[in-house]
């Protein structure tokens, strides 16, 4: 079920009817930011998005939130069209998410994440909302999981096969791929220079634009298809469908 | 242009082009919430996105930004698959995405909103956003404007004319029309009793649910049909096209 | 009886005593800031502080709590004398207020508001409020209101009928006749010029000052005098007392 | 000039005009709590106010912001008609004030303060403030003085000498019987038991009305009377001025 | 004990041994700030660090927690190596120390602080905390205590009999003793000029430095000797122990 | 130069001093937390404090900051001794540090952390505080690294070759040899059932507690001995001093 496109009658009866899968929800969490001079900004959103929905409409009995569009990219600030949070305003933004969802009976939170700089971030404001119950000595009454989605079983192995070179860990190949498979008619192309792009650290958003001119990382999107986006979805969503039915399924010490 | 289905070149190029809509953009903004027994939990993040997509799409000088999808709904919380930002979390929400879009070169920022109870903390925000400016003695660097879908110009009226009784205030006949005009395989249907909901104030969730128990207020949603929605939409969308135009146009004063 | 003019063992007393008003307090809140050539920069707060001590006075069944002074005035920064909160810290003070009297057992707060511009934040204050027991699925021990004075039945068509033209939205001369009833050797005079000020939206403070020179905005104050105030506020203070007597008297559904 | 019985003009002119005292506000901030049997709950914001007023009537040259009524109590909330802001909460406040009245070009900002509790929470938020400044290594605009009105050179000995047993550190006498001269008709007495009250440490709430069943510490209210109140008032207001002048007038190194 | 060099069963095993110091933890606390041309940037949680250890050490029955070494020091910032929190930041660790012993068990904490500059902002974080209780109409489940190590009864005394004069506010005789005799190899020396440093009000970190070129305030730190200092210790080990015992056996009202 | 035990104007010098590493501060960072039942609670911290204090005591040349104890511990809260931060209090402490030392002029700011479960949130730290600068288009004046120090080259590599199983993930056998080679006369020892502990997610306090009985993850702490921890300090200390100078010598592009 697609939360959004469901009535709140449809959600309390799924909540109630106890199945496996009917108190976890899965929630598409990504950013919008700039992914190179091909790639779209909704690119780290649009990813999880894609494959969950797929997920979704394939089987039927997942669960999925609408998507959590902006997440913390202020290094990528100094290209336009990036919209970032600051890590503080990201976890009390997750925070409130979880209120939200864990008060209506969902007690395991699935986020798919598309973007890497998010998970820094997303992992501290777990911290953050069990810290609340580990204070008051009482045992949080939901569980939280994060996965990006090329972390799913399969999925990386998958990506370096197709891209054994030149995948990099911005504007990869991999998540071009994906958009342009799920996006035909928004592919764009340009001239790269060098192919594939440099790599180093990332720190503030000048710093940034300094070392990765064109915003690509260490990536050659021009190796990117839909094609190829079709094969690494069509990995990612049996993959995702497994790992939340083992996340929903899985037995909590001493509960 | 679409900015999440754009790369960060092409909205370089059009922040720089000069035009009369260059440096204005658009973000549809609303909430998850219950829309009574057939509403589609994502009605009022949906509309201002339907209304915005379709102008951006039939002219094509509107930049669109991705749609702010949960806003202030606490009082909703009561009902499943209802997601909600507490006011101060909104706030800092909505002031990165000020911040995020300010830094790129817009400087008007244009917020269609779909939910009535996110009026008083966006407009709470902007002076917290405004306040940075005025206490250090120095003008905005942009403008933020604030328009309800439904209050688009002729809008209004046409609900009005269309559903001259059960409008109400939740779960209108006029939005749930809107989303079936746009999403004509997930229309609901159910028995309403009564078929006008009651009307009365909003406090917290749970007085919210002893009061309209099948979420809607004032409200007879039974009226909406995929046709009037298509006629809401199609005054709706040239509307924003105007109001969008006036706001870029308007001249500062002093400035 | 003014909280602030009483002992503890006397409040203490008043708030056991079963009377229909006994568990309802009156905060007036307003704000500091300029209201233009003539008004004084106390009128927001002074207004609804004028009104309410007559009602206690009159009638002496009302609590009425000290005035809170300040408000959200960031746009008026731009003249000598405003003091103002930002939205967030304006909201972490109502709250505060409000935890303090609920906790003696004040289960109604009305706030008797005196400045247009405090309106969104004491709204999104209350969602704020509201929203605590919202996610934890418990209902709130108090209800809150907020009544502008103006907006009390019958003092607006009032207020429309002495002033028909240049009533316009700030420094009005409603409000400015009601501290010139109440503050008479304080009545202060200027040439207007132009005599109704300009109307238009409201910013930041550089901005307003550019669009409002002296301050007022759409008003003509110089039609105000003692004698109208004093007809507004015997208006108003009937008016105040019905309504704080209905709210008191507000039964709860499900309670 | 009372700011809130002024108008901005009238404020502006007299920031520009170059006197001595031209650029220094007194702002009289005190709490909102219970006084023990007899005292008024607004003690601790009506003294500061009664003195600064008094001080301002006679000369003319200070300027009087607002009384800023509501401090830090939370010992004092187990005893009905206190209103307390968290110590957070009330930094907050300050903070904006300090905002607002340097941005209209007062650098010189002195709080005559009316209650112990507050003294801590002031002097963390004066440092919070300066912070701002120390961390970018510039020099304040701006600054700020504290003063306890009972510390106002000659006053403390005068109520010593007056109330020789029996002054105690809250409820005093001095503090009652300077309310008592300025609101004669709200005199208040009680059977006090004991005559004095124990004294010990200040925690939270309950375990504050544990220790002082009534609400004093230390103190023997009987023996306050208007008249003593008068010589106390009579003392304070002209080291008040004195003290104002003095800090006006400080000359600051390296500037 | 000290914890940090104690395994958690140990910690387990003392929490319940239903001795009279068994829930009573004394936490030094200090700054890491400049103490003048020779004292060490330590100086100040240095000082408590060593008493409490050598109590510890001594008796064996103290459980001392490891030591928080930054506090708020603002106004030092314009010398190299201070480290200062800003007053909030203070406040929220200071709290999160509090909820972590307190949820082990620990019912009374006792702060031996090392830095004046320190005590309006812990007095503050203790009102904070209590808050939380006081507004819940609960009572805190531990008590807090601040206690600046030279007030440990005997110790000022003695300090001002061994340095009658040129004791001074900051960079003291006393506590640059207190630190030559624990880190002897690390003594320094310097022309003072002049002898003993200016004293005046403490603001900002630029106004300090103007104030007080070489850091000192009112000091002459020349007197300091590891022979001094010895003494110092020597006297205030014991009246820590005595002190913290007292502490912990103190009787509270009604429970 | 250990910044605690030198005196401003001897940090003031050699930040002057034009040297490759004058400018570069070491921050060793930690946590105080449950090690299992023979480790110390220190351990986290108390490790590259170790470390950072040999490389300073060997060359000289190195800067190091007071150790930073406290960290995000919350999972520990279960065991007694265990301190933590809440994400949200980390990262303002870790910003002041950061603001405090780049005041000065360091402008290479190292934090050497002993506590994995510290990453997410320095990480999330930074990218809070490089935010502030990319969001107003400027580059950050100063450059921030984390680095654990098993990270250090060439040091995990020792470590899983001196203990090729139950090394583990916490009170692992490496950072309690670490300890017992610095601290030998506080080495504990027990039973360890199972000798190797359960692996196994990190949530809550009481989910930790009820999956890792004594606290360990998946570690056989009965391997440390203090001749192995003497030989990962020596190992990881010339370590250090390269990747300290790595970090200092590091060319910024575009500046």
């Amino acid at each position: 079920m697609l939360i959004h496109l469901s009535s709140w009658p449809e959600i309390d009866a799924r909540l109630k009817d106890g199945g496996p899968l009917s108190r976890t929800v899965v929630v598409p969490i990504g950013s919008n930011e700039q992914h190179g001079p091909t790639g779209l900004l909704g690119t780290d959103w649009l990813c999880p998005e894609i494959i969950a929905h797929e997920a979704e409409a394939g089987e039927g009995s997942l669960i999925v939130a609408p998507t959590f569009n902006i997440g913390m990219a202020q290094h990528h600030l100094a290209f336009a069209g990036t919209i970032s949070f600051r890590p503080s305003t990201f976890m009390a933004a997750i925070t409130d998410w979880v209120s939200s969802l864990s008060r209506h009976g969902f007690d395991r939170i699935y986020f798919l994440n598309g973007h890497g700089g998010n998970v820094a971030t997303i992992e501290a404001t777990f911290a953050e909302i069990y810290a609340e119950w580990s204070f008051v000595e009482e045992r949080s009454p939901f569980v939280l999981k994060l996965r990006n989605w090329w972390d799913l079983p399969g999925v990386n192995s998958l990506c370096n096969q197709i891209f054994p070179t030149g995948h990099g860990m911005h504007a990869t190949p991999s998540e071009i791929a994906v958009t342009q498979a799920a996006y035909p008619d928004r592919i764009k192309t340009a001239d790269y220079s060098p192919r594939i792009a440099p790599v180093g650290p990332i720190r503030d958003a000048l710093d940034y634009r300094a070392r990765f001119p064109d915003g690509r990382i260490g990536s050659d999107p021009a190796q990117a298809s839909p094609e190829k986006g079709r094969r690494i979805i069509e990995a990612a969503v049996p993959a995702l469908i497994r790992d939340v039915a083992d996340f929903a399924g899985e037995v909590l010490p001493g509960v």
